[in-house]
C-alpha cells in the first residue's frame, strides 16, 4: 500500500506527541504595502529545504536527532486580516496547549501579533526580541491599523512597558525613530545592528521571551527576496551569531516566528536557502540541551 | 521654468474640464487568493503605453483626436477592502458628477463593485456585460465575502434581476455554473467565448450598460501576466471584435473597467502590451462618434 | 492534535484502499540533452494545481465526486537512469497489482520506459498512442540508449509490431521520419496534428491502451515550460478535443502519463496552469462513466 | 592537436569556397527606441540552434544536404549608427563579389538599409517584401534618421518607386498609415496579414528580390521576445506558408535578413527557438532546387 | 476636480521656484558596449522611491525637510549621441541659470559629458570626483568617441590639468591604468577603493566641484542591475561614508549625477531600491545646513 | 575571404601549438540532485567573457601577453556518466601528452574525476587543494556512485592517503565531517575559510598539485548562480587572495579547474561575471613567471 504524500521541512517528520518544537506556515500578504509575494514563503521553505542538510558544521548537530513537527501551512481567507489573526491565534493556542513550542513561518510581518496575542495571555510580563530593518511602530497605515508596518506598535499595546527590544532597525518615518518619552518607555530601539544584545539578554534571564525574525535584517546582498529590501543590513554570519546569542542563554524563550520572505522576489532562490539555513540553525539552537 | 513630471496613458493628456472620459488606476490586490500583482497593473499600463501607437489602424482613428484626462491611482489602504471601495465610490462619483465617463483600470476585480455601487444609485435599472475567464459569483471565498471571486455575485445584489450577462466563462466551482433557477434570473452566463453578444446588446438598446472587461478572458498563450491564467481563452482579435460590437452599438455605455493585469506574471512584457492597446482600442470605441 | 502536512494534487485526497487511480510522479531529467527542467515538473504541478478549480465546465463533472490518490513522487538517483526505470517500473507494478490505475506525472519522456516494461507484462498486445512535438525514436543519442530521445524506440523493442501511434510529431532526425519498412511496420507516425485519431480509436476498441503525453506537443504559445519547445504546435483545444476521443473510447485504456512540464522555463506559471487543468481533464475523463 | 572552438549556426558549417549562402549576425539596437536587446539576438539563435534539428518535416529536406557558411557577428561600434551601417554593406558587398547570398540576422531593423545600399548598386530594380508588424515608414524619429523607425522611408529613398511590398503591418503613426498619393506610388501596404502576396510574386516573376522579416509580424502569443510586441499578428504556420510561397516563387531572390529578436525578453526561449526553426526553413527553402 | 497624475522622486515635490535642487533624468543607454537597460534607470529609482521612507536614519533627518523639484526625464533622440548631449546640456543650463542645483539621474555614463561642458563655461576651474569600477579614460571605443567608455577622457579634454579625482576603479584596459606621465597630470586614479578622498577633499575646500557617481563603484552583491558588474567593489556603507564626507566638506559643490542602473538587470529591485537610497542620501547630505 | 567564426574565452586566442594553457569545457550535469543547470556554465563563461577585460588591474598584467589555446567544450552523451568521465580522461590526456597544462571549466564538480584519473597516472603523488561549500564526501548519493556529491571520496580512492586539502567547507551530512580516523588521514578539511592554506603549500612545495575550485565557495550573495547556495561563503577579495597565494608558490601546480557556475539561476549575469574575472586571473596567475 503506498503511503500519502507528507511534505515537511527537512528532518521535521517528527510524530506529533513526540514533537517539542511544532511548525505552522501562514501564508499571508494581504496588508503588504509595496510589493506582495511574501505568501509564498512558508511553502517554498519547506519545499527548498530539501537542498540543505539536516547536519549544521556551526552547531555540530544534526536536525535529524531532535523531534519537530510540521504541521504545515493555514489556509486562509485573503483580504480578512482579522480573520487571519484569529486563525493564528487558534493555531498559536492549539500549539501551546499541548505544551509544545510554536515556530510560525510567515508571511508578512502581522502575523506576529497573531501570535503574541494568545503569548501574553500565558506570560503576561511577555517580552520581545525583534531583527528587523523596519521598526513597525506606526500608529497605522494610510488608516490601516492592522498593517504589517505597524505590528510592533500593535504588539505593544497588548504589553507591559519596556518589553520590546529591536535591533538592526534601518528604516521607518520619523515618527517611529524619534518618539516621545512614553513611546520611549515601551520599545528600546538598535539602530542598524546587534550591539546590546548581551546586556539585553542578560536581563531577561529567567523571563519569558519571544522572539520575532524579520529576515530583511539581514543585507539585501544576501537576502534580496523581500518585499522592501533595506541596503546596509546585517551579514549572515552575524544573524547566525545573535541567533546562538539568543537561543543558548538563559531566557525562557517561549515561541518565535520567521518572516518576511517573499521567494518571488528572488529568482535565483538564495534567499529561500537562507531562510531554510536559518530555520535548521534556530531549530536546533531551540532544541539543543 | 520647467515643468512638473506629469505622466498619464499615452493621448491622455487633456486638461480635466476639456476631457469626456476620465482614467484613474485603482493598484488593489488584497483579496487575490492566487498569485498577487495585480497591483502593479495601472502604474505598468500608463508607463508601458508609451511602446504603443496612438494611432489605431482597427479604426483608423488616433487617440490625440480626442480628450481623454487621466488621473493617476488612488492611494489605497492596503489590507482594508472596505475602506479602498468606499475610495474607489468616490472617485467614480466625482467623475460622474462632472458628467464625465469613469474608466477604472483595476487591480484585481473586485473594484467592479465600488464602481457599480455608485453607478446604481443613478441607473436603477443598469446593465453589466462582463467578459471574464472566472464566474466570480461565490457566495463567499473562505468566509470573506468582499473577494474578487464574489465581485459579480456582490454586484448582483446591488442590481435588478437579469441586468448580467457574462461571456467567456470557464472556470468556476460547481455552484457557479450549476445554479438555481433564482440565480438563473440575475445572471446569464455564457461559457467559452461570445456566441450570442448581438443579441444582448439588441436587446438593451437605449438601456444603461457598465462594461467590465478581466482581461483573464483572452488566452494565456496572449495574457499570461495574470493571477489565475485559464487556457482556452478568447483570442485577441476576438476580443477586439467583441469590443468593437459593445462601443458601437445603440446601448447606453455609461461606465468601465480593466481589470486583472499582473505585469509581474509576465516579464516579456506582451501582456501590458496587450492591455494598452486594449485601453487604446476601447477609448476610440467610446469616444468616436 | 494537528495533523500532518499532507499534499496532494487538488481534488485527489482519496484514501488509497478506495482511489481508482493512482498518481504518482517522477522528478527525473538526467538524459535530457538540451534544458534540464523537467525534474520540477510533478512537485509543481500538484503544488500550483490549487490555481484550478475540480470542477471541470467541458465534461460538467467535478474531480471531487471521484477517488484519486496521489502517492507523491518517487525518490530518484539521480545520473543512473537504470536505476530510475527500475524504481518507475516499481511504483507501476504495485499500482497494478492492486488493481488500479497508474497515471505517472513525469519527468522527461525517458519515464514510460520504466511503465511500459511492467505494462506489457500484463498486456503484451498493449498499444501506446503517443502525442509528442518529436518522435523519440532514435537508436541512440550520443551513444545513449536510455535517452528521452529514444524513448520510443526502446518501447517498440518491447512490444509487438504496429502497435505505437504517434500524433503531432513535427521534430526529429531524418531516420526517426523517413523510415524503412520494417521499421513502418511497428510505429504509425502523423505528422503535425491529430488526423486519424477516430480511426485508430476505432481499431483498438476493446484492446489495452497505454496513452503517453508528451506536453510539448502542445504549440509553444501555451506550453512554452518546456526543454525543446517546438513552434506549430496544437492547440490547447484541439488537444483537450483528442483527450476526450481517446478517454472516452472504448478502447481499454491501462496506463497514462503526463511528461515534460520544465516550469522553470516558464516564469509565467502558464505551462504549469495548463498541465493541471489537462491532468484535471484527464482523471475525469479516465473515471468518468 | 585540438580544434579551435568553431560554433555556427547548426548545419552551417560548410567551407566558405564551397558555400551559396553566407550568414553574418549584426548585434546592433542603438536606435531602438523602446526595448533595447536585438543585440543579443544573433549569437542567440546561432547558440540555441542546437536546440532544435536540421532536418525539416515540412520540406522533408535536410539542411545538411546544403552549403552554407556562418561568419558569424561582425563587431560593432555602439552609438555610431553611421559607422555600423557602413560595416553592413561592407561584409554585403564582399559575399555579393563572392557570388554567394547574403543573409543577414539582426539586431534591429535599421541593419537591412546597409544591405540595401549594396544590394541597388547591383539591381537598381530592386524589390523589397517587408514582413512586419510596424510600417519602418517615419521621415524621422525625434529629429533621427537612421532609426529602426525609418528604415522602410530610407530604403525608399534610393529605390525606383513602386518597388517595396509590406504584409502584416498593424502598427504606426497616422502619417505612415494614411499617406499621400505620391507616398503609395512607393510603398503597397497590407495590413494585418499576407493577402495578396500571391499576385504580388506573379508581378516580381524573374525580378530581383530582397526579402526582409522583421519577426514581430507573428503574433507575440508565439514570439514574444521582440522589443515592441504587436497583438493581433500572424501565426507562425502562416508564416511558413507565405515564407515557402516567396522562396519557391519564380523571383530572383538576392538576399535576406531575419531581424528583431531579442532574446533577454523572452526567458522561456521560444521566440529564440522561432527563429531559430524559421532561419533552417529559409535556408532550405532558398537552396533547395 | 481631479488632479493631473504627477509623479516624482518621493519627497521631491517642491514648486519649481521655490526648490534648491532639480532632479533630471536622462534615460539614455545607446553608446552602451555590452548590456543595455540603464535607459530604464531614471524612470524605475522615480517610481520605485515609494519603496522607500523619506526619513533617514543615518543623517537624523527627512527629505520633506527640503526643497527639490523633480523636472522628469528628457525626451531623447535614441541614436544620436550628440544630439542627446546637447538636449542634456540645455536641461543643465535651465538650471543654473535659474540659480539651481541640478542632480541628473542617467542612463549610462556619458551623460556626464553633457553636464560638465556646461559647468566648465561658469567653473573653468572645474573639479570632479569621480567614483567608478571602470576608468572610463579610453581615448575611443571601436571608433566612437562620444562613448560611455571614454567619458572622463573627454571631460578631461574640456578642463583643466590635474583636476579628475578616480575611485574605486578597478577594471579597464591597460592603457586606461598605465598612463604617461602627461595623462598622469590630468587624472588621479585610486584603484579599488576610497583612500585618500579626505586629503583630496582638504586640497579642493572652496573650489568647485562636480561629484560623478558610476553607482557599479558598488559591490555586484549589493548591485548587481548594472550593464557591467566589477566583483571587488565597495560596500554600501563605505560608500555612504564617502558620500557623507564629500557633501559634508567644504569644498563647492556645483553638479551631481548617479548614473548606470539597469534595473532590467536585476529582477529583485534590490539594485533600484538602493539607488533610490542613494539619491535620498545625496539630497539630505546636499541641502543639509 | 571571410573567417570562421571561432570563440573563445577572451584573449585566449593562441594557436594551439603555441599555447601553455589548453581550457575547454564540460557542460555536464546530469548528476546534480537538486537544480541543474551548470551544463550551460561553461558557454557563458566563454560568451559572457567579452563583457570583462583582458587587463588585471590586481595583478597589473593583461592577459594577452600570454598564450591560451580555448578548444571549446566537449560534446557528452548527456545520462552517462561513465561515457562523460571517459572524454574528460581523454581530453585531459591529449593536453598532458602536448606538454601543456589543462584548465577544465564545468559543469558540476562530478567531472574533477575525469581529470583526476589521467593526473594520478602521471604524479602518483598528486595533491589536490579543493575549494568548495560542500564536502562532496559522500560514499554514494542514493546508491549513485558517479555523482557530484561523491567526487572527492572517489578521487580520494584512487590517490595516496592524506594529498586532499579542502577549504571553505559548510555544507555535507554529519558522515562527511565526522569521520573515522582512517578517513581523516586521508583528507583534511578546513571549516568556512583559508586559514591553513599557507602552511599547506609549504609543504606541499615542488609536489604536484591539482587545484579544483568550486565557485560555491564564495558566498551566495556575489555568487548566486549555482546549484546549491550555501550562505556563509568567502567574500571576491578573500578568494582573488587565495587563489593568488596558490598560483605563485612554489608548488608544481598541474592543471586545475572551475565548477558549479549554473548561470541560469541568476538571471543578472553577476555570477558569470565573477567567473570569468576568476579565470582570467587564474590564467594569469599560472603564466606569470
Amino acid at each position: 500500500m503506498l503511503n500519502k504524500n507528507v511534505v515537511n521541512f527537512i528532518g521535521c517528520d517528527a510524530e506529533y506527541d513526540e514533537a517539542k518544537v511544532v511548525l505552522f506556515g501562514v501564508p499571508f500578504d494581504s496588508t503588504t504595502s509595496y510589493r506582495p509575494g511574501t505568501r509564498f514563503g512558508p511553502a517554498a521553505a519547506r519545499n527548498e529545504s530539501y537542498g540543505i542538510e539536516t547536519y549544521s558544521p556551526y552547531y555540530d548537530c544534526d536536525l535529524t536527532d531532535y523531534s519537530v513537527f510540521d504541521s504545515g501551512d493555514i489556509e486562509l481567507p485573503m483580504g480578512d486580516s482579522s480573520a487571519v489573526l484569529d486563525l493564528i491565534s487558534e493555531r498559536t493556542r492549539d500549539i501551546m496547549n499541548d505544551g509544545k513550542f510554536p515556530f510560525m513561518i510567515g508571511g508578512e510581518h502581522l502575523v506576529t501579533l497573531g501570535a503574541i496575542r494568545e503569548m501574553v495571555k500565558d506570560y503576561p510580563d511577555l517580552n520581545i526580541i525583534h531583527f528587523d530593518a523596519h521598526a513597525d511602530l506606526r500608529e497605522d497605515y494610510l488608516g490601516v491599523k492592522l498593517s504589517h508596518a505597524c505590528v510592533m506598535r500593535r504588539n505593544s499595546e497588548l504589553m507591559q512597558s519596556g518589553k520590546i527590544y529591536q535591533f538592526g532597525i534601518r528604516s521607518g518615518d520619523r515618527t517611529e525613530f524619534i518618539r516621545t518619552p512614553q513611546d520611549m518607555n515601551k520599545i528600546i530601539t538598535r539602530k542598524f545592528d546587534f550591539e546590546g544584545l548581551s546586556d539585553v539578554l542578560n536581563e531577561l534571564k529567567g523571563k519569558p521571551l519571544y522572539f520575532s525574525l524579520d529576515l530583511d535584517v539581514l543585507d539585501p546582498s544576501i537576502f534580496p527576496g523581500t518585499g522592501t529590501p533595506e541596503a546596509g543590513g546585517v551579514s549572515f554570519v552575524s544573524l547566525l551569531e545573535a541567533l546562538r546569542k539568543i537561543l543558548s542563554s538563559d531566557v525562557n524563550i517561549v515561541g518565535t516566528d520567521v518572516c518576511e520572505l517573499a521567494p518571488n522576489l528572488d529568482q535565483s532562490g538564495v534567499s529561500t536557502a537562507v531562510t531554510c539555513k536559518i530555520i535548521r540553525e534556530m531549530l536546533i539552537g531551540i532544541l539543543k540541551e
